[in-house]
């Protein structure tokens, strides 16, 4: 045993992978070999990306076909889930929602103690497509509205955005969802799918992996990232204002959210060029330019103060307010395109699984002697 | 960034602690400073050691009598949360359904989000007063019985045995069990503490990081140990068959579930030792010799031809079949057990914190050609 501490774990390689391959020097992003921004700019859409993180491979028409029809045929939710998240107090935080609520989903599925591959494949296609369903029930259920069944005739984005708003969606608003999905699917061993690995390497079951994810992803370092940025852009009001916001930001050593990267270092984030368009035309399309133009200005102001770019979170906020959705629904979208990386993740980790079970180092007292209950002053 | 994987990230030191100094060469195990197997020879409580972790220091008598008494009031369940555990199927394994009942309880909490010590303490006190009352309820509401509010006047492990059985338990039982909730309360930085360290580390809530952990726990080859070595045991039947199985097991190369650990080397398991006369004492007490015979006559025969020391797991099996506990409830108990060294843990993590991100190494495909839909053979 190494007597080194590693804060963070920074740098340790925890982990072979398959799946994403991620190169913080060169910028470089790929699922499974594909560049992302390559097939984001190509029109991937997101159900041929979970295809792909599940089997390694990019769906021709037929097997694209019959995974779409896989996919709605698992929408439906167990009725007491429903039931359950009616029980939910209205102003819960949404992600502890989906956590209470996926965390009991599997105790619906009579497969959820069936970790073959493939049963795990089977329950990871069933999570990953009731992940809008119960995002979206919980989103109305607390707003007092009854929550909407998936309808069959859209594909994942489409049905998300009727699920929420309850009318079928605009095209290119399912377009830009869509996009904004492809590019959070995967992230190599982020915090939230190191997490669903660590379960995953107990043999523990795919409900339990991908429930600790979520309460990893719910945190405001990890997941709450946009969330934090969209405050940012509220608090600034205005774009005219950005160069002032920033100029004190600056002086007070406030930490600005949704710029920089751990992993990528100069060359900066491939995915934030991809939302900024993706922002800007969804803002203006739909009279939210007010969104994308304080974004825009925060960023150019970081750029050339300070030589920072922006990462996946930071245009994301504006493209997603941009759609008409809530806060609150940011980290839940997140989820809904991040359970396919975590699934894929779960079902390589336990193909070839190894105990993740690193070391602390005591710190603390030693040696302290033990006096019973009476004899302690 | 090394380039070198550590499998399992063995012997790699993550974190930092105050808390549990577990030193594998020498088989010593304690407790913020305290050794673990004097302090459970000479009868400390479960109760005391909550305290210890979460404070630093042992209770006096007045201390720890108001410390009880915040246990006691925090108790009580949300009415919903028994409402939803009615609506969980029967035949649910037990830690998926106790997964589930705690990823909702923190919706019901007002301080949930609260991530401020004194907040992570108040909650962390919640945690561990409840986890024995919802384990308890999906027990007994399985069963198709109705699940027992907690009972004032009785300490925790009483409390359990008493929601458990319905009926106020003898006091060697309670003893038993309460020595065996101190030896599991905390050990370092294994994986569902690990688990719940790294979404702590997001800045997640504490609700988020105990569930977590609770899947993690869920794992075979974590806390579902025990249960192994349950199964082994009925497998045998008898003492007397213990050598002909092991003679054959090994035959086999089959693998012994309770024997070894990846931490503890030469010098064996430090709270083996006291499980064991535990398990001797509660089995011939209450009728269950069997249990502890065959268990014994097993570990007489691994440590002869193999020279390896059984673990914790292996005598808390026959000394909770011992005490009249379904197997289907070993690991909820160890889950009562170590959710206080899972609190503290988090509490520390989130006092000093860092995000837990480690990278994987790539192995896949390169450079594969993005084909669009249409073009795909």
């Amino acid at each position: 045993m190494s007597d080194k501490l590693t804060r963070g774990l920074e740098g340790i390689i925890a982990v072979e992978t398959s799946i994403c391959d991620l190169d913080g020097e060169s910028g470089r992003l790929a699922y499974r070999g594909y560049d992302v921004p390559d097939m984001a700019r190509k029109g991937v859409t997101y159900e041929e990306i979970i295809y792909l993180l599940l089997n390694d491979e990019l769906p021709n028409r037929v097997a694209l076909k019959s995974f779409s029809a896989e996919l709605t045929t698992e929408r439906n939710l167990p009725r007491e889930l429903l039931r359950m998240i009616k029980l939910i107090p209205p102003g819960t935080h949404r992600m502890a929602a989906l956590r209470g609520a996926v965390g009991m989903l599997g105790l619906f599925d009579p497969e959820a103690e069936d970790t073959s591959p493939e049963g795990n494949r089977r329950k990871a296609v069933r999570l990953i497509a009731r992940m809008p369903v119960i995002a979206a029930a919980i989103h109305r259920t607390a707003r007092g509205e009854k929550p909407l069944s998936p309808r069959k005739g859209l594909g994942h984005a489409a049905n998300f955005l009727y699920m929420v708003f309850g009318e079928k969606p605009d095209k290119q608003d399912v377009r830009a969802l869509d996009a904004s999905l492809v590019l959070y699917a995967e992230h190599e061993n982020n915090a939230s799918t190191f997490t669903g690995r660590v379960v995953a390497s107990t043999l523990s079951d795919i409900y339990s992996a991908v429930t600790a994810a979520i309460g990893s992803l719910k945190g405001p370092l990890h997941g709450g990232a946009g969330l934090a940025v969209m405050d940012t852009l509220e608090e600034i009001g205005d774009a005219k204002n950005a160069d002032s916001f920033l100029e004190k930001a600056l002086a007070d050593k406030r930490l600005l959210m949704g710029f920089g990267h751990r992993v990528y270092h100069r060359s900066g984030d491939p995915r934030a060029a991809i939302l900024m368009n993706m922002a800007r035309e969804t803002c203006r399309r739909r009279g939210a330019e007010k969104w994308f133009d304080i974004a825009h200005a925060l960023d150019q102001g970081v750029q050339i103060r300070k030589g920072i770019i922006p990462n996946v979170d930071f245009y994301s906020a504006p493209l997603w307010r941009g759609l008409g959705l809530p806060p609150s629904l940011f980290i839940p979208v997140i989820t809904v395109s991040r359970v396919a990386g975590w699934c894929a993740n779960i079902l390589e980790q336990q193909e070839k699984n190894r105990l993740i079970r690193p070391r602390a180092s005591y710190i603390g007292a030693s040696n302290r002697a033990y006096k019973s209950l009476r004899g302690r002053p």
